[in-house]
């Protein structure tokens, strides 16, 4: 029985603010504004499918890390460890493991099924073009374990300061939704998304697309007040936008 | 990329107390006490892999429903509606399902690395030889939402009382762990394991087999006292258990 493979349909395409892997969230919901459309694909598309999902809050996407190449590793180095500890692949949620499945709990904001059927979703984290290949209801009773205990991942990871030069404000301030736009910007950002092993500090410009936009910035240090007794200042990392461009040939969500 | 179809190994096996898929609870942690081990495949079963991982009490296996027929339906029926409420399949947890792909959340009590790789949980709701295909450790912080809203099943189903006949009485009362197997029988037929559609009340046999167990029993209807202005007594099921098999070939976890 054991020995069987099994063949997996995508049921759905992910269609959202994140055009590439870098930047994407490491965790749903740390980006809690992040919206996305999945849609389901033409044999799925059945509004019957569907039917009563619009009464939960909350569902459950399984989908295939699609972009990742296939083999896997017993052990990764978690961001979150600031990737010098190694823990073993089914200790974490990486991205390289057997079968590259991914499982993202996210926000159902709306069910539609007027033309195809189409789920919007938020507080997402998942690259556009991703596969589903299941969508179930979250069981709070069954699912919301508040005092499970959680190794090296006990709490969400800590937020970067996010600021924007004079710059990326004026850009911002054109735009149509700036609000919404600063938000996603500062929860995206501010998680650092540079991989784990890059010092603090370094004078380089990132970039990062979001939607049809994109986003250009750097990091900086933050340097606490030297406290006697200390061999030297405690510095932790601070994200400023440099620029926000939005793209010609945007197809955004 | 959409139209790619996956291929999924199976990295890890199921052993435990449900050979059969009668009985077997509809959700994990309904009946608490239900111990597994999960068995890594030799490809897989590297102790690196599972690094960390005692760390944390609760996991995550996504598992296929083997038994299952591939063919899927837009609409099923939950037994918690009755078994006469038809709703979409992507709004339920039902097996009939594409890709018939599983989510349970365990509890986890022990890492084994000595020979080969072990998992022992307990919470689950797998039947026997169910293939595992991906293991990942539950983050509280990001996936317990207490107060996520959960449509037609929003708390955990009713439980019916059970009754052990004087004859499963006696021979639990032999049995090695006779308090152990009490609960497990109490808290997987207090499910009332039949079909949805079944009437209450029937004179008929029922049997379930639980590790090395057979266990009998019928379904019986409790009634409340005639209530005024009501137009009959109120009843509901029970369960009584008639009696209690240790099975000759038997090959208990």
């Amino acid at each position: 029985m054991c020995s069987t493979s099994f063949s997996l349909t995508p049921i759905a395409t992910i269609d959202g603010c994140y055009p590439d892997k870098f930047g994407v969230p490491r965790q749903p919901g740390l980006a809690p504004s992040a919206q996305a459309r999945v849609t389901l694909r033409e044999e799925f598309a059945d509004p019957d499918a569907v039917r009563g999902l619009e009464n939960f809050s909350h569902l459950w996407l399984t989908f295939i890390f699609h972009l990742n190449p296939s083999q896997w590793r017993p052990l990764v180095r978690p961001p979150r460890l600031g990737g010098n500890r190694k823990i073993g692949v089914f200790a974490s949620r990486a991205t390289f493991r057997p079968n590259r499945l991914g499982l993202s709990l996210v926000e159902l904001l709306e069910v539609k099924v007027d033309h195809g059927v189409q789920l919007l979703i938020r507080g997402h984290d998942l690259v556009n073009g991703t596969p589903v290949v299941d969508i179930k209801p979250y069981l709070p009773w069954s699912e919301s374990i508040p005092d499970a205990r959680a190794g090296f991942a006990p709490a969400p990871p800590s937020l970067c300061p996010v600021t924007f030069s004079a710059a990326a404000r004026q850009t911002l301030a054109q735009q149509p939704d700036p609000t919404t736009l600063e938000v996603l910007i500062t929860e995206v950002l501010g998680q650092d998304p540079r991989p784990a092993y890059h010092s603090i500090k370094n004078e380089r410009r990132y970039a990062v697309r979001l939607g049809e936009y994109d986003i250009g910035f750097r990091i900086i240090a933050l340097t606490a007040p030297h406290q006697e007794g200390e061999e030297r200042p405690i510095a932790a990392p601070a994200v400023e936008v440099l620029d926000i461009t939005r793209l010609p040939s945007a197809n955004a969500s």
